[in-house]
C-alpha cells in the first residue's frame, strides 16, 4: 500500500468507498474485498427509473465529469436525474494495486481484472445498495465506452439507453499496441521494478515516456499544427506538455494504469457470443447514440461506425473536436454544447 | 567504428563510396572528409539532362528503391534516366556516427546535421564528380521528400522537376514529438549509454520499443484492422511484428538513427526565408507533384495539401494505400502502379 496524494488528497472529492464484497474475476482469481468509488448526485425518484450511470475512463476518475459534463446547464442534470460515477477498479481510487491493504492482491500481485468484471460489479452495487434495476442511460468515454458497451450486451434489459463516447465494443488490434507502447514506457523503466516499487516517484521517467506517447496519439495532429494549446494559455508546446500532459500522468501510479491498460486492451463484446460480434450487438436493446471524436488518432470514427451499422436502431452521432481523443477532457468551448445537445435528445427518447 | 553487418554485408550491394571531402554544416562544426554511399542506374546522356537524384528516408538506403522502384517496367527506367541515388549523412552507409574512423566525430561526438546539410553535399557531389548542373527530377519518400523540397527551394534553376513522397517541406509540431518519442526508446535504454555502446545489440531493448512506436503510427488503424499482415505471410500481428518489423529496426544503428532522427525534426525550407513558409515555397520553379499517401498518420494527406497549395504550377497527387506511411516500403500490389503512373506523367510533363 503505497500512499499517493493524487488520489487521496483535495483532488478528488466527495465520493464514498462502498464495499460489495468478494468479486469473483473472469480470468480467475478474485478480489476478496472489491471497494468501489462512488460519486453520486441528485436523487433516485419512487419509480427508481431516472437513475444514470457513468464509468470512467483510463487513467481517469469520476472527477472530470463532476467539473465538466454534470450540472443543471447539462443534459446530465442532477435536478432531473440521479446520476451514479463508479470509478473503475484499478483507476488509484477503487480497490487498485496501489491502494489495496490485502497484501494478497498489492502491487504486483494484483489480479487481471476484465471489463466485464468491472460491470458485474457496478450491477452488484446498483441493485444492491442503490435498488436500482434499471438505468436511464448509461454513458462514459473511452473506458467509460467499454463499459458502456458492456452493459448494453450483458445486461441489455437493464439498460434503457446508450451512450459510448469515443471508444469501441471491441478493442481493435491498433489500439492494442498503442496501449502496449504506453505500458512498455512503464515496463522499461528500472524503477518500476516489476512492480514493487516503494513510490511511484520512482517511475517518473517511464510516466512521463508514457505521458509522451498520449501527446502524439491522445491528441490530434491538427491539435499540434494549430496550437491549440494556446488558447489554454501555454506559451509553445514545451510548456504546455510540462505544465499538463506529463504532471497528469507523473502523478499517478504505475501499476493502476498497467491494471486499467491491461482490462482496456481486451474489452471485447463479443466474448458473450463466442467471438461473434455482429450478434453481440445485435443483443442491445438500448437505445443507442454512438459518439466518435472526428479527430481521434485512436478510435477513429470509421471504427466506431461500423459497430454502430450493427447495433438496431442506432444513431452515429460524430462530435467534431480539433483535441482529438482528449477532446474528453471537455476543454474545447464547442465540445460540451455538442454533447449536452445528443445526451439530452437521446434521454428525451422514448426507450 | 563498430562492425554492424546491416550496412557491411549483403543487405546493400552495388554501391560506391564517393569522398566530396570537408563538409561545413549549418549547426557549425564539420564532418571533415565526408563519404557517400551512391548507387547509380543507368547512363548519363551527352546533354547531361537525364538525371534524376533519390534521397534517401529515414532508417533507409538507397537499396529499397533498388528492389522496388527503379527498372525499366517502372517510371525510374534506366535505360532513359541516369539515376543517382545518395545516402544521406548518418544513415549508415554514407559517412555516419557508427562507422566512421574519425574518432572525432564518431558515436556520441558526430556533430549536427540537417536537410539542408545533406543537400548542399549532394549538389556539390552531383556538380564535381558526375558534371551534372540539372537534375530532370529529383524524388523522395519521407526525409527523402524534406531534402527534395530541400533542392526544390535552395536550388530552383537546378531542379526541374520535384516529387515529394509522404513528406513535407516544414516539420510539423507533431511529427517533432513523434519523433521525439522514437528517440527516447533509445535513449532510456541504459545500454544505449549516452552513445557509447560497443555494439548496436545493447539497445536491441531500446531499438525494440522504438519498432513499436513504428508499429502505431508507421502503419495506419486499417492496417491492423483489416490485418493486411496477412498479406505479407504471416499468421497473427506479434510474427508480423518479431518477424518483421523489430528485426528491421533492431538491426540498425541507434547513434545512426537519432542523427537522422534529429535532421527529420528540424527539416524547414522556411529557414531560406525568415521562416516564411509561403515565400519559400513561392521559389519553386520545378514542376512539382506533391504525392502524400491517404493513410499516412503522420504526414497527413491536409498537411501536405496545404503546403502544395503554396507553390505555383504544383499538383496534389494522393497516393491510396491502407498501409500508411510505410506504404513506402511498396509492398500493396497497387502501390507502385499509382507512383509509377503520377511520376510517368511528370517526367512527360515540360520542364
Amino acid at each position: 500500500m503505497i500512499d499517493n496524494p493524487y488520489y487521496s488528497g483535495d483532488v478528488h472529492k466527495d465520493f464514498e468507498l462502498i464495499s460489495i464484497g468478494r468479486l469473483d474475476l473472469e480470468e480467475g482469481g478474485a478480489i476478496p474485498d472489491l471497494k468501489l468509488a462512488v460519486r453520486t448526485w441528485g436523487t433516485l425518484n419512487a419509480n427508481k427509473d431516472n437513475a444514470i450511470l457513468i464509468p470512467t475512463w483510463y487513467s481517469g476518475t469520476h472527477q472530470i465529469w463532476a467539473d465538466a459534463y454534470i450540472g443543471e446547464d447539462h443534459a446530465l442534470d442532477p435536478s432531473r436525474y440521479f446520476i451514479v460515477s463508479v470509478n473503475q477498479i484499478g483507476n488509484g481510487l477503487s480497490t487498485s494495486p496501489h491502494n489495496t491493504d490485502d497484501a494478497s492482491i498489492s502491487m504486483s500481485r494484483f489480479p487481471k481484472v476484465r471489463i466485464g468484471d468491472d460491470v458485474v460489479a457496478q450491477e452488484r452495487l446498483l441493485r444492491e445498495h442503490f435498488g436500482i434495476d434499471r438505468l436511464a442511460l448509461v454513458v462514459g468515454g473511452s473506458m467509460g465506452a467499454q463499459q458502456t458497451y458492456e452493459w448494453a450486451v450483458r445486461f441489455p434489459e437493464k439498460v434503457r439507453r446508450a451512450a459510448p463516447i469515443a471508444g469501441t465494443a471491441q478493442n481493435t488490434p491498433h489500439d492494442f499496441l498503442f496501449t502496449e507502447a504506453l505500458n512498455e514506457q512503464i515496463w522499461s523503466d528500472p524503477g518500476w521494478n516489476g512492480g514493487e516499487y516503494a513510490s511511484h516517484t520512482e517511475v517518473a521517467d517511464g510516466l512521463t515516456r508514457h505521458a509522451n506517447i498520449w501527446a502524439i496519439l491522445g491528441f490530434s495532429t491538427e491539435f499540434w499544427k494549430q496550437e491549440v494549446w494556446r488558447a489554454l494559455e501555454f506559451e509553445s508546446k514545451e510548456a504546455f506538455l510540462d505544465g499538463f500532459l506529463r504532471p497528469y500522468f507523473t502523478a499517478m501510479d504505475p501499476n493502476d494504469l498497467l491494471t486499467m491498460a491491461w482490462k482496456w486492451q481486451r474489452g471485447d463484446v463479443a466474448r458473450h457470443t463466442g467471438g461473434d460480434l455482429a450478434a453481440a450487438l445485435g443483443r442491445i436493446t438500448a437505445k443507442t447514440f454512438v459518439m466518435p471524436i472526428d479527430e481521434d488518432m485512436f478510435f477513429p470514427v470509421r471504427d466506431c461506425a461500423a459497430e454502430q451499422a450493427l447495433i438496431p436502431g442506432s444513431e452515429l452521432r460524430v462530435i467534431e473536436d480539433v483535441l482529438g481523443h482528449l477532446g474528453l477532457f471537455a476543454v474545447a468551448p464547442t465540445y460540451m454544447p455538442q454533447i449536452d445537445r445528443h445526451l439530452a435528445e437521446l434521454l428525451a427518447t422514448p426507450a
